[in-house]
């Protein structure tokens, strides 16, 4: 992988009837998401998630892929014919959809000449010139056309597939993580976190979330930086506050 | 409720840096979305997730708010700094920020006079003219101003306000749905369901989707459409194809 220095950002764009209407619970969201930070130095800045309608898949593809380094989809590569995303691609790109040479031949020898039918043959027609990812569940593959990658929307087969999309992606720096979770409530330490954030402006983003564990009620309290080291300092910092304010501490995390 | 006779559609902003990072996995959309449908016939069209950034929501809002009949944000109206949704949604419709008399009063009562402090007298603070969406839970209201529903992020205390805003909603035409769950892959009744889903055109939506549960691989045949007869009609075809192919049938679900 080839590495930046700069934070570099992404879009996931989720395509499917059954996420909008809420019978599917969408899980590719924050799989996708941690996965690209932790292996990737990827930061997910917006997601949207759109229906299997042809033009809003276009609008959005096209707008999103102008907005962001990389734009993930997911969804809608499938044989049926609410599967419209790689046509849909193709034509916010206005490039030909076409067979792509690799994928019909992965797809023939995985189902055999005589199971290879029509619906399956579909899976193979891709925007001209995609580059492929490898697909080791149901052998169908996702592919790459310019900066937007498009993946599948079974969060097994698309946990999958992740390692064989890694070739195509810069990396940037990583965005480390620390969770103070206080037994506390937000308003006791608002004003305290307000000034922190102030303090750690742009170096860090301070998050707090409330939580309700085992009766507990209690306040996580997230430091994300690019940097360890601050971090590490910002740490202390709370957890000077926290004896101060004789705050009972429920947990660390990573 | 007033009741409209055409389809009322509505989008989802979702807000927090927690969910776009994977930390948290949202719950909400599938949770409003299935509400909506079921209590007042209101179709959501579109979701986004944005971060905690005053001009990415300033923009979301505004757009949204003119593409869609409601638009319902979640999170963000909590009293820490990172809690910015009101005052963002105050600058979209270019409305001061400044406290609700009536949710000032009902914080201060639930609080009392002396643990009412500044950070709880935040979530007092809303768009000039806004109506409350009242929270039995934990008493800071939500709030409605022009199309736009402002609720919390906590799932517990979302779910327990959304009978709290239906007085605001018109109430549009229900959609149902029927599942036929069968134990056949996908690519063996794509041309099927596309040349049916070209018969009941606009009139039913047709979603496909594969499923793998209990060692069984299966696809679920979804039929959604406002009209409870077509869905009949349409699902006595599909029932006469299952036959004719002798499929295995798996479930059938409402």
């Amino acid at each position: 992988m080839k590495k930046a220095k700069k934070k570099i950002n992404a879009a996931i764009l989720i395509i499917g009837n059954e996420i909008l209407s809420g019978r599917t619970q969408d899980l590719n969201v924050s799989f996708v998401s941690n996965w690209l930070n932790i292996n990737c130095g990827i930061s997910v800045d917006e997601v949207r998630i759109v229906p299997d309608i042809e033009k809003k898949i276009i609008f959005n593809v096209s707008d999103l892929s102008k907005k962001f380094k990389y734009v993930f989809t997911t969804g809608g590569i499938g044989p049926t014919h609410d599967d419209i995303t790689s046509q849909s691609i193709a034509k916010a790109f206005k490039l030909k959809y076409e067979y792509n040479i690799e994928a019909y031949s992965i797809l023939e020898k995985y189902y055999g000449k005589k199971k290879f039918n029509e619906a399956r043959k579909k899976m193979a027609k891709m925007p001209t010139g995609s580059q492929l990812i490898y697909n080791p569940s149901s052998a169908a593959p996702g592919f790459k056309i310019k900066n937007v990658l498009s993946l599948p929307g079974v969060p097994l087969i698309l946990k999958s597939m992740m390692v064989n999309l890694k070739k195509y992606l810069i990396k940037g720096p990583l965005t480390y993580s620390k969770t103070i979770s206080l037994v506390t409530v937000e308003s006791s330490i608002a004003q305290y976190l307000d000034q922190l954030q102030k303090k750690y402006l742009k170096k860090i983003d301070i998050g707090s979330y409330p939580f309700f564990r085992l009766g507990k009620v209690g306040v996580s309290v997230v430091l994300r930086a690019i940097n360890k080291k601050t971090i590490r300092k910002c740490e202390i910092e709370v957890l000077k506050m926290v004896k101060e304010k004789k705050i009972e501490i429920y947990s660390f995390q990573a």
